[in-house]
């Protein structure tokens, strides 16, 4: 149920076009759905401006099925993030035109708003390997509204790269910067601009990596700051986070 | 120099009130000054919108002495971060009315801009002992030209505490939120509001906290979206990054 | 061999109903039953009012098997945690009314006792992935002779799941409380009750949760004290604990 | 305010004793107190049945100061921890017969109660060096209302020292296992008893314990069920879960 | 090539049994034996007292056979550590009589020598699932031509086991103590006897045990003197270490 | 591009054989070659003497086959590490003459140059299980143009082994040492020549030496100067590394 | 009271030299003498052939004295380590004779035996900083008894150091082996010789020796078998374990 | 002694000049010089090219003294690091001359050799606070005779202050670049040159930069090959490091 919804209902409370006892029934599953494994947040939404997202990893497909029906009540669309191929068929049997972004691994079903933020996000990967994260980013900043743009395999190891794609960043309202291996590139791109970066350290690598600390602990210790860091290989956390900063860039 | 001076200069230029030598001679400094020992960045205003902050630990009292002196002849205010007793005593024969956040460790030598944002930035602390990273926040925010309000020792202990101030935490645009120990705080106030959380963990506690490793944790981990995590104790990265995501807010 | 069975085998003496060379028979596999491969602690419930209960993991199918049927000799109920399927069924050849928890990966051969105490455990988890490890806990301390009720998905993303089930939580004489990625909701839960807490971090999450150790730094660093940990997905260990503490509340 | 003096107002206001005025000024300050630098959580002993602690550890000493004068309008005794003997002596400006333990770092303002429950708390350490940790934990639960017993350097080199112990261990209703170095003790005395057992690593020791992780690694993976763990030199909160766990045992 | 070997060699030479050349040729792959992969250093038992042992985990099947072939010219029994399935059945090849000790992982290709030294070495494991580590050192003594005893599931959860075996731990001239999760077990055995304990940390357990890393730092933190620590896991450490101390207690 | 190719193109705009359309045309790829998922730094060559190095893990078969057309467009020789078996056969497909070094799981696609350094590359490995990241690094020098020589199976354990080589070891421009274990063997090659040795840690072990953990620290902490090193298991790295010092040693 | 001294009291009492009476007043403190904050282990001796040692680090000077004095009584030599200057200034106010070895932090209150071992006890250091750990080693193998002798400063940054004293090496029963930084000393000493080896990781060195666990990590995983590690800079632990060794090597 | 000694001695013994008891005599303290608490390596120029370095950390000032002053016998120029300014007063005494560079702590103690090497050594420091570890490495490099430039703060906030040096960092031999916090430089410095890097971490920095291991796995784990790590502010290791490397580039 969202903010629209909500005040739907009471409107029609007070006009006398739904009685107190329709208008208990269709709240009395506030604040949160009951489905003994899972209490849904319904009223996630009303609280944070976006249903709660489904973490499907560590979740059986049965239990995301269900908890992907039940919140199909209540929301025009839904995500789910770390799903497997497995979970998604599951999904796609009740929600038939669900989509599944293998490289994000994250199911979306329903439709996709229209940007509803002018303002834009930037995606940046330093390698082709951290493109799975950088999608998982991008995938979640879509479907919350915002238009996204890719720039893949920008390291630091050809720094023209990232320099040559100077205005791209300027245009930028925030710019996601996912790495692995020693995770220098937030760092170089938040010392260009004048926005908020987000940091997202990726596994990839190997050896003294040791799955992605190094990344990690390179952007906490940035000398540059303008820079949040999420945890390692959490590309939803860093599209999320963008998001809410995006939305503050509206004139409402 | 910032993006005004820089435009007046070139329109002098054109306009022949300023030939090129002397053009030449004002420009020739950039894009850094350097005194040896330190190459300040001069052009950082153009291209992030705020002058270099000098992190003074690990600089003798005259290298911060010398470096403020060279950066009063570019920009109004400066900031010093880290700094110690000494350090300031230094600044202040250079610089009379310059200011000392004892809490923060922060020098202030300049004027501090009135606030330039609407929005407003609520700097949480979970307890009193991490008030001082707290305050580097707080005053890193105001020196950059923000509205910034404190809610100090409100933690998950007396959880009512932060619930109770439900109200502020909405109207916020930006929230700060400063924990040690467990550093469970900014999971919990990201969970109640719609707007971006710069979570802070502190070196407050003792034991298995590892000094902040333990908040640290907590908070890349946080089940919560919508945060980005800064170093341990870094309270200067946190008011920086809440200063651009406030900017966002503004109708240019 | 109990406490019971042993007063009646001395009484037998005293009375002359067993003779000194049938009590031996009977006591000489004291203090302990040797297998070889295995000291079975044949007095444990003696010592500590529980039979040795059998980790699983780590011995073979055949070990398992063995020490179980040496075990039914003594005890009505036999408990192995970490158990395999395959050792489930080894088992379920020599007791055959044996159960399998695959969700808690226990073995339970013989008759789970009613509740002995009139206190309540209950078991709280703060996510659906959590939820093995919780049932783990909640197993163990129902095969221990207590009364267990399970509130799962409770975690603090959504707060008011916890806070609306506030009763529930007072009305418990010990609160389990089972947490991955941060773990902050044993910390939130002992905020509002004065009763003892049992924090279980879990290995759920991925990136700097580190396998559990980010759960379990929170949990260790608690702002809030009256909170006992024990090893990461360590579930068995808390319900063990919480049916020592449960135990203390009856008037014997 | 603890539960009898909210029961005796509120039955104040039902016979008209006070009128609506005068109990809404003495509410006035619920649910917490704030000093602007600190948020006094006056409701605490109504949540958990002991007023807030003061971690002095970190708050300047005339914090600490006006923390307990404010406290003492509310509470009888009041406890601080980690304090030192600069923050006493400015507490016994303000509460003359204020009593400084300087093993346990401890001040405690105000009447110690007579013990109210019967069971009794055994405080157990390894060594001599480890005392300081053991008396924070005795001190703690004698305050708050525990009949305390001490039983120091019983470590494992002489383990004979605690095996001549065991009707004293046998005795108490929990007990307290305070250990450094390689953290061995909490293991074996739960191992000869059925009650739960509180342990609690401290940094004592050198080289690879890492400022007490070894001991506290040890106790996690105790091989023996029934033990909770507190943090590192976490004294207190090892007194305060005693104590909870020991107010069960008591007939109500 | 052993002592005795080379001394007739050498006594040959001098009596004029061998000539020069023939002497050239047999010690011309001294002091190792080049083949390409791998150098086997075939003065081994001369400096050490006992042939090369090889290490067979990350060799392939083909490079253990051709090192067994290439040292079975020299020495009576030949020992492989660490060795797969797939090893073993290559070497059997070459070595017709080579046994697999499936639970130590160790190939014994050649005779095993009579115990040549009277002391006894006692092999303790704390649990059932530590046996293979157990064995892994047993198997290695025995080799190196020792009286071996084993004693297996000691743990410290049941303390009586190894007490009642304190005349066994008494008769022995070096004690290995094998043991995981917390690793207490060889502190307190040491603090039982006179004689050098070797105490070998293992993987077994889960959670905060870190692969070993907690039974390892238990060990070396012991209060008790006279251990002495090797790798996690490594058995044949142990079991090599021992063979060294016992044969010290030979009359020569 | 190579330096030589570029120059052509220059001259021969100047000499007017080349138009500036053709010019354009042939450079306008630069400074990179962007696919997408990948930007092929293809100034590489230009800035660093050797064209960029494709890291094949965490690529897909088609990414690695698509790079390695484009750079055979501008390169003789192309280098893929961490290659598998799959992403090999993809290669195959379009440059057939391309080469699997199964040991080193490395590809080279194209002519391997006569050695163009005259100096020698030695690359030592501690023991058998080392070899392939010694390949890696061997083959890596030998595709930049140097020639190369292997010692393996030099460890301390017996150190005259080592010795032994010490005329060898002299003669080397440059000392590759790769160890696992302990990974002493860099700082006792180092302690005995006047050339540079480049230290790499391999993964090799087991138990306490944490994935190499180990040998790093070793290497790191070695009191010998004179020792640069590279990541655990990058052999590419320092294969590399003794290319770049190699070339120093040229009169050019 | 030692063995002897046992003895010839039963004997007494068998004689009837000695009542029943004065034999228990004799023995009443067995098996511990309790200080209340101390439980001296007076059996000590019999158990493990040598008397508790005081560690007296975070213990009071008082209570150091008062542990000495009541030591006396039983023993005729007391050895105290990781001393202070004012320990020792209060031991000798007690014991006048008792001696201070600087380097070693060690008090020696009583005579030094005459060596009862006739085998060499050999204390081999690394470096020069490493002499005070060494010597605390080399004084706890002389006053139990041993014949002792000292290389010091043998690193392998100059391996002839230690190569040129194999002879010494040769000669010894057992070679503690104290070594800072990387710690590679132990592995090379002990692939040259058929004796145990006892390895001491000191904390020497800095940056990533992280206070001594590279050195450890070193010698844990040594690829020479036939050395046993103690915890960092723990040289007291070494010599006592060294002493239990050489005691072996006596006819009886 | 030099090679040029050695050779003139051994010539001088050819031709009758100086007789065999004489040489002896010259020779009788090669390979070391015992002075008991050290073996100076009087034979390392011969080995390594440069005499022994004096580590002076964790030496007694007398210590320090005594090395010199032997070491004076055989060397023009002695270096000193991690002295303290007493151990730099005690050489004075002995070695009038002796200079003591504060910021590199470092005493060179008798002529710097006029650079004997045509390369450059370029060494580069991130920020301000690195420049103490930077300058160890270059007057380190300085007194082994090579040609050193310095290039100090310069690090990714602002990286057109490295690119605009580019010029300098092309006509370095090797460079040596010096970074804490995140790290980041030597890896950008690496991708734009073709020659050695030898990166120098340093504890600059707070928080998770757990003194220096942040900026050490960022270099570690670079994607940018050609650089060769030392450990944590080592700037001595370094400049030998580069010194080995630039000799290569001469013609002997």
């Amino acid at each position: 149920m969202n903010r629209e919804q909500l005040k739907n209902l009471l409107e029609n409370v007070r006009s006398g076009q739904m009685n107190i006892d329709q208008a208990m029934e269709r709240l009395k599953n506030l604040p949160y759905d009951d489905l003994g494994f899972a209490k849904i947040d319904t009223h996630r939404q009303l609280r944070r401006g976006f249903p709660e997202v489904i973490f499907c990893q560590g979740k059986t497909v049965a239990q995301v099925r269900d908890i992907v029906v039940r919140m199909t009540e209540h929301h025009p669309v839904i995500l789910g993030m770390r799903a497997s191929e497995a979970q998604y068929e599951a999904v796609r049997t009740v929600v038939p035109g669900a989509v599944f972004h293998a490289d994000a691994k994250a199911i979306v079903a329903g439709e996709i708003p229209k940007p509803v933020c002018r303002g834009l996000i930037l995606t940046v990967s330093a390698g082709t390997a951290d493109i799975p994260v950088a999608e998982e980013a991008a995938v979640t900043a879509e479907v919350m509204g915002n238009r996204v743009e890719r720039l893949f395999d920008a390291g630091v190891a050809g720094i023209h790269r990232i320099l040559n794609n100077h205005k791209k960043l300027i245009e930028a309202n925030v710019v996601i910067v996912v790495a692995g291996m020693e995770g220098a590139l937030p760092g170089v791109v938040a010392g260009l601009i004048d926005k908020p970066v987000i940091a997202v350290p990726t596994s990839v690598g190997y050896g003294a990596n040791f799955n992605g600390l190094s990344a990690l602990l390179t952007m906490l210790n940035s000398c540059v700051p303008g820079i949040g860091v999420v945890n390692i290989d959490n590309g939803f956390g860093a599209g999320y986070m963008a998001s809410l900063i995006n939305r503050l860039g509206e004139t409402e």
